[in-house]
């Protein structure tokens, strides 16, 4: 199994499929479900690519997620091996996208495919949810898929999505959550005017510090047993003419959160609103919200994930729910029961990205455990 | 005498001078004096003309200082009349330049011809420090002559600046005095990272502010009989990468005092360090010194010029130290009695700049008589 899964990669890394651009790992890897019995249904939203494949058919329905784009290399010369190269030292394969994630995506497809030539009778249905942007603006990936399968009425059941979540071994952490990701873009305004005249002018600098010593120091929750607490950055902030006597008449401040499942965007929202007029500031806001918090409490999905690890790993997986955002959020917006597995996060998005190949066939063997564990008949 | 300043005004304010070129003027100046006797000096430093012009010999050294140059037009289509056509409505003169110096440059000069006419054998020397850059860089102008004055050991005693000093009515108001101005670029030094993990970054804005709220209540002075309170204001700040994920690794911030006689810039370098420290900061600082304070407290210059005011206009001027820097602060450092006295200020720097021409005319009389307070034999 393990060099089927590694020939598979390979053939993914050698293709420089830069968000949205997939040349050709789609069709490859439809190719490959289409012979063992998939049902293949390509949703291109404008330049992002999508596969949706299903094997079986009803409930449960369990999902292999994952995404055939790459982040860009970078200066290639400062890496050891050509990012395409697919190059193999020792037990490392290296090349960009090895670890994110064209390495466990080979191994959900290898493990899939194996699972259901040996159990064409399976329980419900085996799909994957592949899309060829998730590392850019991830508007028209998964996001779309999953509004296309509510629209019809198909519920997902169970998803792991194979993002590289092990921090020091492979299965060291399975991500149950995530947390919600919300920035403003806030405008304090002032009066502009001379630095020797302050009383005809209004320093918004100066005005807005007593709010963002509050809104920094503020505490949104506790966290909770799966979640840390809501934390805040102010990103950027930016005021004045670039001159040295000049009172700016505005200052723009962006602040993101990260928030919990203690607490909601309406009430961030509401909070934040509450300390400006306390301050009395003038001010405009605008807020994004990139992603809601999820969360994937034990059940079905948790423990078929514990015993595949225990079984194959012989260890038990921390969960967490810290770090970025991922496809996941969209998938856990339809009630899914969502986790994310895969290889070691350490080299991923940097140069020399790699992963080592006897994960990726023991990742191969926790994927297959895990359909085992789920739709056995 | 009223007709003549008018007739002079006219012919500077046509010569579109803006700084630092000349655009003639000064030959034009140099001529009317050369031709009552006055010796003269050019004094030209890179782009900047200068012109020093003596009458009589010996103590006291008594100054008219002013500036041929003037700030840009702007839209020339927001003016009433074109600004270098030096247009008479009334009895308003106007054109860039009008009140910020041409008109009163054109007051003195008749007046000290007038007076040194009249007056030949008069006490001491009237003297003309003309520059075509106090509006932009001024570095080449008034402090260079001035560098060059005080290594020739010629000791300036008194001098009068043509800055339009008045607020409501003309002479309602003499500066006698003008507050430092020093400038601080700090950059707060942090540690770059992604919003999701803040215990492996360090946010330098967020650090800053604890440190910005004191820097911006601290009470530096009291200010004194001649000065308000020094004050400080932050004009720049900026801080971020753009992206709303990344807690950047610097802030920049950049900061303006105006300060009183009761402060001096090593004190206030040393509470900001202290403060910077106290709040464990890790951060770079550089100081700008655009002009230390000076204060011409009562004394010959100002007794002169009172009782001038009280005789052309019957009011008692109020004595000032506010607003911005001019290059009154460079003869102040010479140690002497420099007060500044023009035109209103209402229009200065904007559209539609205009002069009253009573009010040059008055202004004349009154510089006439100041010279006579001082100087008659
Ligand atoms: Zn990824
Ligand atoms: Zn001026």
């Amino acid at each position: 199994m393990q060099q089927q899964i590694i020939d598979l990669a390979i053939e993914l890394i050698k293709r420089p499929s830069l968000s949205p651009d997939d040349q050709g790992c789609q069709a490859l890897i439809g190719a490959l479900l289409e012979a063992q019995g998939f049902r293949l249904e390509f949703m291109p939203f404008n330049h992002t690519l999508n596969l949706w494949a299903t094997h079986g058919s009803g409930a449960p329905l369990t999902v292999f997620a994952g995404h055939t784009d790459v982040v860009p290399a970078g200066d290639e010369k400062q890496w050891r091996y050509p990012p395409f190269a697919a190059h193999i030292e020792g037990d490392m394969l290296y090349g960009r996208g090895a670890a994110d994630m064209k390495g466990s995506l080979a191994a959900m497809l290898i493990a899939a495919l194996e699972y259901v030539k040996n159990n064409p009778e399976h329980k419900g249905t085996v799909a994957f949810l592949i899309t060829s942007d998730e590392e850019a603006a991830a508007k028209d990936g998964t996001a779309k898929v999953v509004d296309r399968l509510m629209a019809r009425g198909e519920k997902i059941h169970y998803c792991v999505v194979g993002e590289p979540s092990a921090s020091r071994r492979l299965g060291d952490v399975v991500k149950n959550g995530r947390r919600g990701s919300l920035t403003a873009d806030l405008y304090i305004e002032g009066i502009q005017g001379h630095v020797a005249y302050p009383h005809l002018a209004r320093n918004p600098i100066h005005n807005a510090l007593p709010f963002l010593q509050e809104l920094i120091a503020y505490q949104w929750d506790r966290g909770n047993e799966f979640f840390p607490p809501t934390g805040l950055q102010i990103a950027n902030i930016h005021g004045g003419t670039g001159s040295n006597n000049v009172i700016p008449g505005e200052l723009y401040i962006q602040f993101n959160l990260r928030y919990s499942t203690e607490i909601d965007d309406a009430e961030i929202k509401a909070k934040v609103a509450q300390m400006l007029q306390k301050h009395g500031l003038n001010y405009r806001i605008t807020w994004n919200l990139s992603g809601k918090p999820f969360l994937t409490r034990p059940g079905k999905l948790l423990d078929a994930v514990s015993e595949a690890l225990y079984h194959c790993l012989a260890l038990k997986p921390q969960l967490e729910t810290g770090g970025g955002t991922s496809d996941g959020r969209f998938i856990a917006l339809t009630g899914a029961e969502v986790v994310e597995l895969g290889p070691l996060n350490a080299t991923i998005h940097k140069v020399d990205e790699c992963v080592s190949c006897s994960d990726l066939g023991a990742l191969g063997k926790v994927y297959r455990r895990i359909l085992s564990n789920l739709l056995d008949a």
